[in-house]
């Protein structure tokens, strides 16, 4: 089977992993509504093309909070890479150097961020935070990621609670024996409590968060105009337009629409990227019109790691790379 | 089988249930678009999600007509419970009792008003009322309602004539033997006779029901704004806008695109309340944003009693309590 | 199989109708949109169904062009009856007239005007006509329907030329040996020569069709509010708003969203019909609500005929007189 | 089976062309998003037909760039032709010329240009070019379309580089070795490289190309207002709105919508027509009530080929022309 698009390697993974593993992947809350019109809203929105435009060089290289990266295409946090592929985080993270694009890795990951940063040395890493209850344990986290060399914190905005995704409750989910949510494991010595996280936070430990670390802070989660402001009031660089995949609440808006109404209101002060529902070149080019600096990817990601670790998560981002560059072409 | 959401229960009870007992409650009008269109318009409706709150207590009860409730999910009037359980309308009163809820008995229960007080005593109930053109049973039928500790008399305001309901039809639908209509089976000594309905109640009806109680009035099956004001000057207590799950006049508005005028217009006059399509404890966060009070299941409570009785029924409202507690959570 | 709404009806032709009849009643032009528009246009309108109106005593006949009918509900000028019923146009004459309704025969009647006059004397009929290019037959035409008191004139004016029916086409449709067009094989000595009709017809000829005869005209295969108007400047009794079925041009607009606005136009100068999508007694009280003095049915009156020749036509005009008092009492 | 419509003829090529051939002709970019909507975007589009019009006789001759065809329909270019049929553009050529209408041969056409002209002396030929790296040879291909009397020159805008379609890669699309892009053949002594084409190309080589020959020009893929003001002022005879069929950028707008903008801008200042989704004569109707001077119909001038050559070629025209004549006639 030639993998020729993204969806050629949805249906490989759903094909080839564990059901378990693949429900949690693809899980939305609810009815998947929001999981769905992510995708469905990218379609609604139509180019208008431009010929005759000189489009034999293009450089599509963009730079985040300073950065520079080889397109605008990076990997959205998402955890339990080992669910995926034997290596886990650590594949994304050599997938990600060898791209040369970020790699935001998640609190949840399977791999310790010290062997993160062992695997792919060098690579540009954000760092995806969820604040605890026990305070403690998300800042030494935190100054951990700081000095193995993670270049950003994400604080993730929108799981007070975990958003209900009845294939996951079905399933009855949780991780098979052999696997750790590694980073939490040396924070919570007898494991991850249920209702870890803590459902009282409030924009005011963004200045906590701020306190703990000379990291830019990004936050992710926003989709109104109203959080925006508030994110930028708050200090923050970034802003990632994302409703966690739908697996939040579900029938909130789709990403790239909210992401209209937080350009607007962000007016340039802070960076603004965009994640949900990338499935093609041409969703990225979207995307960038609409006023991102990047879009992050999250399970086709988990689709090209599934399909051959390090070098299917490769392949996935060099095929939206070409398509993503061939659209820019056609649409001058 | 894991029951994760309504929709399990509503596949446990087409499966389980006689197939014309699962017709008649699932039947709607005609061609069933207003049935269906109730649910359909929930999902056009879409939040807009506030991050950063503090969520961590939250209190979701309320008052209705000065009662409160545990949480804004009450169990609407519908017809026969005994035709899902064989203890009916008793397991529905405990069910409401134990999750301290209120619950609508209608005038065609499958046991008498007394069966169903003595069955949970000390619970918040509600009396549905059609108008018989025997007006003396349905005078009877107010006072005995008001003697037993009902709290409320609910108008039933859109039923002159029964709707046409193409598989009862088919069906030839009429209560097994052993089943009776067991209120009106006093009122009317040879059987409840066809045609039994007064189709010439008006407006002023409610002055002579004001006559006969000192009970809150409660009008049920009002769509427009136009009927709105008309309740409120006739001295009603509460509106609830309904149009009998789809059941009696085909192709009106779904209820929840309804409730927005029927607000608008009662500012706050009286409370307002919305039946049909609640399907997901978001769809009750939905209807209270848009200005109800309280919302009312009708077919999921049925689901509930036919699953497991009234142990049925509390699950069904626990998970519509827990799926909306978490749903504010993360709409903030 | 109980016979409940009229789509049971249209199984039931559809199942034990010879294959090219059916092909040739349910035929609309190229891709069949229009058909089906008119279908789903009345899906389209919603009903502010108003409660509490005494709805004891409804009056549902109503006058056209000066004659009461029971209901307004009448059966359009459709051909070749024969195909669906071996009385064919006889049993269309009398269940009208069982009814108290009216009939408009077609031009490609299989039976004579004057059986259908002799099989339901005294029925109201109005009488369609097409204009050929021997004007001759067609004056005889028009003078026999008045002689047989035939009250009134219907010129079908969107059949220029053929519609093309792709079924038919496929089908080499063509009438069965034993069947004629009996009022044309009187006209025509040899038979119905292809091409017959006359596309050279204008507005003008309603002058010649008005010296022909005493009769009110009215004109049918109206859509647009220019149209409306030049019918009544020339002197028209009346417009059925008509796209022949979705027969002729595919992709013009839906019957009873032309209504809208043709009665606008109009303004009560003359008498507005429709015919098309009709399934329902709710579809009645839409087409009247928009400002039609009456509706024709077309298809629904042949599956009637399928079924039980004049008894099944009668039992599609009950189903749509009981729904369309149901649906009156309903809406308030 | 009866050739009753296009479609048929669709469904006949797809049963019995060479697969790799059906998806090569069939291929749309990308999700096919475009090359659907070009279809769907005329079904959208609604008639107001008018009545009692003398349609008695009908010219449904045009001319384009100064030169009549019998109605207007003319064929688009498109490549390979010996993949539908041996004789390849030969056939095309021929039936183009006995239907009396315009043919535009591709670059790309597996029969040289002598051998077009040979096949069909006299007929009307347009000749479509691609601009290539290596200018020389499109210098040539121009000046020699130009002696062998093709009468004007399209040029392709849209195709920088090839879009991608999905299954063409899957397939490994490639010609079978017995058939050569001949025009190119003696351009490229060794055969076609990749990535001939010139991504540079600006407006600005439409001087060049003015430079190279007297013929007109028309510019085919424009499909914005901008882009339609820049081809007048560079001095192009002609504009064909066209989005390649959907195969290069897909969810860019429908040719029919996009046709609404060009023909506004343009003014009249030069003609302007358009191609994709042309499926019946009333899309034919359609286009040219929007403003478009004539069509040209691509996809199925190949389903014609692979039927029967250059008869079923002349099928499918013929078709379009019937369908067309009597929409007119039936819109009045």
């Amino acid at each position: 089977m030639a993998m020729v698009c993204l969806s050629d390697f949805e249906s490989y993974a759903k094909k080839y992993l564990p059901k378990i593993a693949w429900d949690y992947f693809a899980a939305g809350a609810d009815d998947c509504t929001t999981r769905d019109e992510n995708i469905l809203a990218y379609k609604r929105i139509r180019f208008r093309p431009r010929m005759l435009q000189d489009v034999s060089v293009m450089d599509i290289r963009i730079k985040i909070l300073g950065t520079e990266i080889s397109f605008p295409v990076g990997i959205a946090p998402t955890g339990f890479h080992q669910l995926a592929w034997p290596d886990g985080e650590k594949s994304t993270a050599r997938a990600a150097r060898a791209m040369n694009t970020c790699y935001i890795a998640s609190t949840y990951s399977t791999c310790t961020l010290e062997e993160i940063s062992a695997a792919a040395p060098g690579g540009l890493r954000w760092f995806q935070l969820y604040i605890h209850r026990n305070r403690a344990a998300s800042q030494q986290l935190v100054q951990w990621a700081e000095a193995l060399g993670f270049q950003a914190l994400v604080l993730t905005a929108d799981l007070p609670y975990t958003g209900k995704r009845r294939d996951d409750v079905r399933n009855g989910f949780r991780l098979p024996p052999h696997m750790k949510v590694k980073n939490l494991e040396q924070a919570f010595e007898y494991g991850l409590p249920p209702n870890s996280l803590d459902p009282s936070v409030t924009w005011n430990d963004i200045y906590w968060l701020r306190s703990l670390t000379r990291l830019p802070i990004v936050i992710k989660g926003i989709l109104t105009r109203e959080d925006a402001e508030l994110a930028v009031r708050h200090g923050v660089q970034g802003i990632i337009v994302s409703n966690h995949g739908g697996r939040q609440l579900d029938e909130g808006p789709a990403t790239i629409d909210a992401l209209v109404e937080v350009v607007e209101a962000v007016r340039d002060r802070v960076e603004v990227y965009v994640d949900g529902g990338i499935r093609k070149g041409s969703d990225v080019l979207k995307a960038l019109a609409l006023g991102a600096k990047c879009v992050f990817i999250g399970r086709p990601a988990l689709w090209g790691l599934a399909y051959k670790g390090e070098e299917g998560l490769q392949d996935v981002l060099r095929i939206l790379q070409d398509e993503f560059r061939l659209s820019m072409a056609l649409a001058g």
